[in-house]
């Protein structure tokens, strides 16, 4: 065991805060990880504040982790010492039910391991994430880092990237396709450069027309001002499948209309109240909807290769971790352009 | 043109009556069918009513027809006089669109022309359904009819056998695959018997611990009582494909939750309030909420055949025409197993 510095926080209404706490030293198929970045993501922030009434407490966000490899165990082969990796939502999982057999870590049946608020079936206890110095993995939960790519932009993809990309892929978006891209934000400001970058023609709704110059600069070649009931009306019909963002409530219905026969939108925000759904829409057009978690382990090395060969990070703001509830706030009023990532350089020695 | 009589309603508030009106006399590929039967659709009730806030008066519904050819146009190649022939809830459409290009004349791009309540892009006015003395209809709108078959009791195969069908047929429904009907009533017994003859395991999910008998007698295999949360909880996962033929306000989500990873609820049954839809339980398992409007031509065909070949007929008890406003209160309640079939015989010669 050795000792780990990171920011957690002890209940709902407490701010995050340095904590120290022990992680396992590595066993033969481990990796540790000096992290050098870590993203932030709303998830982490729904998670701090109990907004999705499943936090285990303490509570040490983040998700969205890169750094350096510092020591392996015997039987690792993907990695050396002072190799980049990154980790995502996921450390483990059962690995022999059909989602785990299939690569879908991520849907896995018996219960995945997520990379913080989940019972450690290896150490017991609860996982803590990347919001500290360091992180023990088991290799097969850890992805390789294209050399091309600037090492903190890449920490966002391994939760908006994949959570994006693995809908993207499965509906089979590419070329020849009308794309819609539901929201600019974290994910949202992802799915626009990677369904862009797998040749479709995207277009973004957006409730802020003033986002509109941003999403061209991404990939989009429209801009859909999803307030105004004409505009929405004009795209009835006529969209190939929709990633829809959007973690708040809002009407869902609008959007379903813009779909093809047989199309799909699939929600990857996560609002926490039920969004209310006209049958009819569904029914009419024989269209879909559908939701998508993250991705399994191989598509999240897919999607970063891909990243990789397309030249695709996130736009980041860099923050210090002593910043974090500011940082907070700040994404709650989507007030980020895109991500918030921190140098973990500033994580205090000690907590 | 000759003079048809039939029971129409001038207004949402006013009872189904004797009604007089002329029809076309057949064109080239026409086909003038003398109607022996005509099925009772929830749909005629809805439409009766306006429930759904479109109808246009008189409405004279009916779309689940079946009779003898009396007349056949020139260049009609399909029927000859004397033989029996079904028409379904379409009567035309544009037949240029991709929809139509692609036998899904049922999804038109352009508006199909539904057998009731539609303009009648041929003769004017509006299109009159089943509950009259006969239809003129175009060739490639009308079916054949399994001569094994009971006539009468092919009537309901034309909407509430063909609403089921397309799903269970889009969806790839079959053998070692567990599927869920929906509550038992027209569209449901048919969802039954279908999924059953294509070799799948049936499980019925009912409001009414009653119909458990009934539905094995139909073909499930299984009985689960939709409003014991216990129960529900159990099915956890568990469903290749669910067909909703509920066409009333309900849980969807406790339904849902019975999808597997990847599979689809379809819904058929067409509530007129939106539905609340928990996002959660679609992303937990990329599951698809989807819904399906009847069927395309051929495949209503296809289904015939697929009826002729298994054995298949809606269960169904027979009224006479001036009993309609009675079995429209009994369906209503529910009560009727599980179609009405009108005698045509029963139709007064003149309004």
């Amino acid at each position: 065991m050795f000792t780990c510095v990171g920011y957690a926080t002890e209940a709902a209404d407490q701010p995050l805060r340095p904590f120290s706490f022990e992680r396992r030293d590595p066993g033969p198929r481990d990796v540790r990880i000096d992290i050098q970045y870590c993203g932030v993501c709303h998830s982490d922030l729904h998670q701090a504040r109990n907004e999705w009434q499943n936090t285990l407490y303490p509570c040490l966000p983040g998700h969205e982790i890169v750094g350096r490899v510092s020591a392996v165990g015997s039987a690792v082969t993907k990695f050396k010492v002072g190799d980049f990796a990154g980790v995502g939502c996921l450390v483990d999982s059962c690995r022999n039910c059909p989602s785990c057999a299939e690569g879908l870590e991520n849907y896995c049946e018996k219960g995945q391991t997520f990379t913080y608020n989940s019972e450690d079936k290896v150490s017991g206890g609860l996982t803590f994430g990347g919001y500290s110095q360091a992180v023990v993995v088991d290799e097969g939960f850890t992805l390789k880092i294209p050399a091309n790519l600037d090492l903190k932009a890449v920490a966002p993809l391994l939760c908006a990237g994949i959570t994006t990309f693995s809908p993207l892929k499965h509906w089979k978006v590419g070329p020849g396709q009308r794309v819609g891209v539901v929201g600019l934000g974290g994910l949202g400001h992802m799915g626009v450069k990677l369904a862009h970058a797998m040749g479709a023609r995207v277009a973004l709704f957006t409730t802020s027309p003033n986002k509109a110059e941003d999403a061209r600069r991404l990939g989009a070649e429209e801009v859909i001002v999803s307030r105004d009931p004409a505009a929405m009306a004009a795209q009835a019909g006529s969209f190939d499948f929709i990633l829809d963002t959007v973690a708040a409530e809002h009407d869902i219905n609008a959007l379903l209309n813009c779909l093809k026969r047989d199309a799909t939108l699939c929600q990857v925000g996560a609002p926490d109240k039920p969004l209310s759904t006209n049958v009819f829409g569904l029914i009419f057009k024989r269209r879909n909807f559908a939701g998508s978690l993250i991705g399994g382990i191989a598509e999240t090395q897919e999607m970063l290769d891909f990243c990789g060969q397309h030249g695709i990070t996130a736009d980041i703001e860099m923050i210090r971790m002593e910043e974090i509830e500011t940082a907070f706030d700040r994404m709650q009023r989507s007030d980020v352009k895109y991500r918030f990532v921190i140098d973990m350089a500033s994580m205090p020695a000690a907590a």
